[in-house]
């Protein structure tokens, strides 16, 4: 049912993204609705509703992989927030963008740590020594 | 010490690619040395050697990361051994390809599975229903 | 209904790409058909089923699209035969892929025109001078 | 003629992008005039001025290769204003963007659509419910 | 004047890439004749015509945005040959891609070796130690 | 030794990047200091001090390579000071970005102008007619 995987979407974003996921559907809301239903449908409904894999690794995957292609800084906002909401330390967020240095060069990792560094700071949250 | 980055790259390589990481290493003995040294000591013997995520999350991170970045057929054929290596299943391989679909759209996924699909043919291995 | 957006993803699917397509979804069977699920479901039962673009539109877009990514040669082997199956003559293929060389340079759309050229040559087409 | 490639380029830049293409160019003028140069003569004298597809097709391949590029947020602004300068519907705008969904993933869809959102907003378009 | 480009693009191209190059426009003669006057024209006859930088340089700098961008092992290796042809030594070819090895990480720089590897090949050129 | 690797990565970053690659390095401080060691060590210390190429060289293959990838720009700008730094000509950086427009279209090309735009006004320097 349509209904059902938006449900079980809905419920999942609400659980990894919190607030910002939902800001997100909210403002596609008056320009690409459609696009927002997809969000929740099949990114959550589908793909975050699978089995397989945990919350945490499932969150890891993704901030791996946004990342590595670039130029996704307010997804990547959203997905480093969703993985400290899932339970993934802020140590092993930084150790997960380390991993990706021999793939993806030096540029790439600087840009995610900067993202996690204002992450981290609206979230009062210190790491490192 | 150099040496010391070189030997624990060496044992961790062996441990995580096996001869399809040392065939790399040998290919590029002829045009490249370096290259295949920093290989070994870098993303081995510094990154691999990390604490902070198991062998396993490191090997997810690597095939998504992969995966995104698109065009690195060969370093992920190395790196799907690689995960069956220090353990993780063969559907877990493709749910991890999966996860990465909302973030970057079908052709890489589907990519990344065809090179999947050729590793577990070599290794004897069936997946799916 | 999951099997409403299955079964007009299917149609959808064969009225575009066919035979072509119909071997991508048959080849992840045995690997990965949940994957195959999604490509049918989630791209033409969903997207591809959308109103507010001709067929021929939603074409030319992909094909834009997978030129630009890059990689994608064997998904662009398919859409090149989606656009020719659709109505889109093989000069206004070209076209499209020569309009891409601003934005994304010679290297992609020599790629892009080499998988075009296999394409027409299986289909015995005969395009330029 | 390079005047005749430079003048049909202008006049075919004007049609298009209107003030905000001039801006680019004037904004080159300091620091790189030929490139500028390049992009009336090449990108608007040469391609631009093609025959086989109509401008509108045109724009809608040029959008759909920015968004899938990634990181094209300024040209992407410049040709979202130039698709409504050459009668594509603020509706087609954003349809033509949800189409990359399958091939692009998410982030790059909903990067493109808030580019859209500001270059409507300036323009006083509202699209949607 | 349009044949003032395309004779110094000429030259150019086959002092640069000589047979390889001439094969990649005879190859479009017959699908994509303009696309092949376009890498005359422009390419060669425009932004390889111009002064403030060295051959060498051009081609040093072309080598390294085709390592990066990835998928573009064709035109890497007409732009190894390329290189060679204008008088780089094959270990500074390398050299090249190892620069790039910090910014765009492993599996691209192993990529343009293995194409370095096939040009060198076919040349008789043997390098390292 | 890793403190000779260190202590000669130090003095080339500072050589190369002045006091905007220290910056990048006191930035990681608190949230990931191993990143900024392994800038120093890996980046300056193994690839920078190599032998084969002048450091000219290697800042042009490295802003070459930065503009292709995209979304580099905090790291462009860090490397077009360092380009200014080690010698090369302002006329020199843009004509390098120039030579990348065949292989990467006119988007990246031009945000990277930008970026060297922003540097030459901080440097007060004047290019162009």
């Amino acid at each position: 049912m349509e209904s059902e995987r938006f449900k079980r979407g809905t419920e999942r974003l609400s659980e990894v993204d919190s607030t910002a996921g939902e800001n997100v559907i909210a403002s596609l809301d008056a320009i690409a609705p459609d696009l927002g239903r997809y969000v929740i449908e099949f990114a959550f409904g589908d793909i975050y509703c699978r089995e397989g894999l945990s919350l945490q690794e499932r969150e890891m995957i993704t901030i791996s992989s946004l990342l590595t292609a670039g130029g996704c800084e307010p997804q990547l906002e959203v997905h480093i927030n969703g993985s400290l909401n899932v339970g993934i330390s802020p140590e092993k967020v930084i150790e997960t963008f380390i991993q990706c240095l021999p793939y993806t060069g030096f540029p790439k990792v600087l840009n995610a740590v900067n993202v996690a560094k204002k992450v981290f700071a609206e979230r009062n949250i210190k790491v490192g020594k």
